[in-house]
């Protein structure tokens, strides 16, 4: 096996046991000892691969985003070709919501990151490109669904846009169990169902 | 001043302490010595007030939730008698985003308590009932204007609830300085101008 790969398997084996560790105990337990512990390696065999925990974490991050979006792929690829944009924004919506063991876990690190950014200039920077990226890609998904018909023209493409991500609100309702995961599959149909009326 | 008044008024002011903490530090530091320093007065006295640093973030949280209660009824007060639903859902709402400094703290210290939350079942139970008890009350308001026509009885009462508190979600976006607070305000009135069109 190359030693790139295997470097990379490494820092994912890691990154993972921090997602773990935020998942099960919180981010504040979320340091290069306790993570190591986790991943049943070495405090030092870590630092060799991130040298701060900020290193881990932006990592961390990066690839818990990575995963969601393979997640998406998997779930849009079984939606038939070409997909219908409805489905392709149900599929990624369903996959930033806590529904899943999986989209937990990145949930998880995902609502942990956004507060760790507020007191990090450069997690902060990271988080908001992360973002922006993943709201453009709906920005023009909504766009190409104008065009071709399926939305009415008259809806605001960024307000839609903005609209659409807010979905991940139903975050704390579920994680907190004030409603049932269909409850919120529920909303984010009928929300769907609103926008893909093509009447306004 | 009775005693008791000023008992209430001690914790609040540590309360106070821990939001400050809380929105510019995060929750990692808000331990009662931290706190202590951050209020100006000694641990010991902080631990007269609170035994624990759970008792402290369980009183910080509930203050934090009351305090967004005055907000709202301040802001429904100036919307003449009797209020229109619409304009008292959407009081509420603007008052749970972060768009004006208090309501940023008490923002901060929800998101950071639905975190703790995950962590530990005694704030997890209190959080579930909080979050339950203001879903209920948005869904009264809901249910009264589907009554009163101002919302088309085609619509769930309880999939339209969970569909306004998820607007909450536009916290991340603003926090990450990804849209601008009137881009949010924006959304917001749209989905509220759609709920009360009385159309399906």
């Amino acid at each position: 096996m190359p030693k790139q790969v295997d470097h990379r398997e490494r820092r994912e084996t890691i990154a993972r046991a921090l997602w773990r560790v935020v998942e099960q105990r919180g981010i504040a337990h979320a340091s290069v000892r306790e993570v190591a512990q986790e991943a049943g390696i070495s405090h030092g065999a870590v630092q060799h691969y991130f040298a701060t925990r900020e290193e881990l974490l932006v990592f961390a991050m990066d690839f818990a985003s990575e995963q969601t979006s393979l997640r998406v792929a998997d779930g849009v690829r079984e939606l038939g070709s070409p997909p219908h944009p409805r489905d392709m924004l149900r599929a990624m919506l369903t996959e930033m919501l806590p529904l899943r063991p999986d989209a937990r876990a990145t949930s998880r690190m995902s609502a942990a990151y956004v507060l760790e950014a507020l007191h990090n200039a450069n997690i902060h920077a990271r988080a908001r490109d992360g973002l922006t990226h993943g709201r453009d890609l709906i920005e023009q998904i909504v766009r190409q669904a104008i065009t071709d018909g399926h939305i009415s023209p008259d809806r605001d493409p960024a307000t839609e846009t903005n609209l659409l991500l807010a979905l991940t609100g139903l975050t704390p309702l579920i994680e907190l169990s004030v409603i049932e995961p269909q409850e919120a599959l529920t909303a984010v149909d009928q929300h769907l169902n609103r926008l893909f009326t093509n009447k306004t």
